[in-house]
């Protein structure tokens, strides 16, 4: 039964125990036991062992590109920029989290901070354009939420200035713009594995390519030695994934379609229960584009909304709702590049006011309809008693 | 039974399986199974979970200082580079696996390649001390073979000249020299937990340092994000290690002690059986040395032995024995340091002769002192009929 008070002004809170943005997709207890008890049999833990194998199999077949597998989406940034001989200065936004720029900031790259489209939440062409110098090698593109923006006038300007284009697609993996796949975009596509992404490895990554001589620099650095060849290689490093994540990650792969329309459903449903709020706005996926869903995105007004989203994030916190400010501040914000790049304050507005505006709300395998309705009903609560909310927020210590 | 004639010729293959140098130190199927049944029912399978903090508690009392676990040992170093605040160039002997020389350069630091003692395999204060220029801002100190030498020298060298310490401690884990553990070297030890290691984590890494400032650092660059700091930070990664790491640790942890006494006693069988052939020069541990005895190392004289190392390595090969070349070539000999630091081509002697001469036989979990014994058997069949091999071999294509 629902409360009729928002725990904030003393009513009971919604959920006992904290529901998180990010979910857990974990399979049944059955086969997750089979999976380990072959591993143990094998002895085969890690050095690209048989489920490796498997999965690299698998996930060429449903990438539709060479797919290699590494332990975690930041390695697998970093060893991307490697493979595309990336150096000097690559642009990137700032909206992004935080392992981005410390993929580029690793490989020996200064990164070149790039302001969002408003709408989109990615770099756009004209925002680039005016960012390319001689020192610029590539553009290292960052689709959020799940879903993926039109690329066509980032790829001409990627090919017409001859730079390399990075796809950093951790949060797209199984989303497609024009029935074109998420790792289809620019030279090289990076996928995050992380527990709580649609397709969970523990922890882990996919680098994607098309390109059959990135694809074999990719192997190469991703061990740092191989008994076989001393031929010459660039810097590499240890990205090896185990086993184990392996494993799991070909279980959570059976499963990525459902996952993707359970999370379509709950999705739907926070934008029918909250599109004509005042003051929110909703993150609005393009048309052309199919996602995974996994993050539901929206924007405060505060002053058509009544309460900042800081509030209503404190509000949601206080129900046991986990809701997440992605990313508050932006990365040129950050330590230590708010002083090694002092000259980007305040010259990337979208990216400033995306950072104070927006919050997203959990979605995926752990919740379900009922908890969107649920949230949703909370928010609205917020809202109505947004005069209420504000004074008790301001007595609190 | 074993054969009379060796396979390369024309004899029985004295293992039909290959027997590796890496043994697989892994616990009993239903402690495993436990194990992986608690990660799954708590559905914790990263960011710190409750077997990780449990696995650092329990290798801060069995290393008596702050462990700090780590995606692998490789990102360990990389971790601790930063963490010591190092830049510009630091000594290091190229006689180690390349990865130390990777975690070195993906850190943003050149390589000062520094020759080895021969008989410790380990870099000395007499060599070292010519290197040191302004430059210069640490030595990466690495102990080699699962034992631990003499770094009295060296930490006073390092002392009085404001030079980090930092210790790859890779392959020490569970070694001390006059008592004194391995991660009470320097100021930072790196251990290595890849599944083939006394301590497995199926990959894995520790940082273990006794001071506490440097434990702070090391724990925020580990995370790439915290949602509770936006504090001044050194560039931080994502080498978080999963609760399925550390589950596998926390198994092998309680089997160390046991593992070593089995390892002391094949490594003593391979001593007894192989120290008076000639031209077999066996690795010693330092009388103050407690190893983890993971490593039976020696050296082969090609004119008294009768055949080169890489002859009897072919020899062993056919016989399934999977006896390893650590390390061939030395790190500066390989790509891309050859090419970017040609200065050092010939310049350390005991490390191309090392690199020359040097084999590893199979030690550990699954050999036993009768696996020890065969393989002695077949390296003195090598010997006696030394002659045979030679025509053999110049006979192969």
């Amino acid at each position: 039964m629902s409360t009729d008070r928002l725990a904030i002004l003393g009513g009971r809170p919604e959920y006992s125990e904290p529901l998180h943005v990010g979910q857990l997709y974990a399979p049944p207890w059955d086969e997750f036991k089979d999976q380990f008890d072959g591993i143990f049999r094998r002895r085969y833990f890690t050095n690209h062992g048989p489920l490796v194998s498997q999965l690299e199999k698998d996930l060429s077949e449903f990438l539709n590109c060479q797919a290699i597998c590494v332990t975690n989406g930041t390695l697998g940034l970093m060893v991307a920029l490697k493979s595309l001989g990336l150096s000097g200065k690559v642009i990137v936004p700032s909206f992004t989290f935080p392992a981005t720029v410390q993929a580029l900031y690793w490989a020996g790259i200064e990164p070149v901070f790039c302001d969002v489209d408003y709408d989109t939440h990615a770099i756009s062409a004209e925002h680039i354009s005016p960012l390319i110098t001689e020192e610029v090698t590539g553009i290292l593109y960052v689709s959020l939420w799940g879903g993926l923006a039109d690329t066509t006038d980032i790829e001409r300007l990627a090919e017409n200035h001859s730079l390399k284009l990075l796809h950093d697609a951790c949060h797209a993996f199984a989303a497609s713009y024009a029935k074109r796949s998420s790792a289809q975009i620019g030279d090289v596509s990076v996928f995050s594995l992380h527990a709580t992404k649609i397709l969970n490895g523990l922890e882990g990554g996919i680098i994607a390519t098309s390109n059959h001589e990135v694809a074999d620099q990719v192997r190469t650095i991703r061990n740092f030695h191989s008994s076989h060849t001393h031929a010459a290689v660039p810097l590499r490093i240890n990205a090896k994934m185990s086993e184990a994540q392996a494993g799991m990650a070909l279980l959570s792969l059976t499963r990525v379609r459902k996952n993707v329309e359970n999370n379509l459903l709950q999705w739907q449903t926070f934008y029918r229960n909250l599109n004509d709020i005042p003051g929110i706005k909703i993150y609005r996926y393009d048309e052309q584009c199919s996602g995974n869903y996994q993050y539901f995105n929206f924007e405060i007004d505060d002053v058509r909304f009544g309460l900042t989203r800081d509030m209503l994030l404190q509000c949601l916190q206080s129900e046991g709702i986990a809701a997440r400010r992605y990313f508050s501040p932006g990365v040129h914000n950050l330590s230590p590049y708010d002083v090694l790049f002092p000259q980007y304050a305040n010259t990337l507005p979208n990216t400033d006011k995306l950072c104070l505006r927006t919050l997203q709300l959990p979605i995926g395998a752990m919740c379900t309809i009922d908890t969107a309705d649920r949230i949703s009903r909370l928010i609205r609560m917020a809202h109505d008693d947004a005069h209420l909310v504000k004074n008790q927020l301001a007595e609190m210590p």
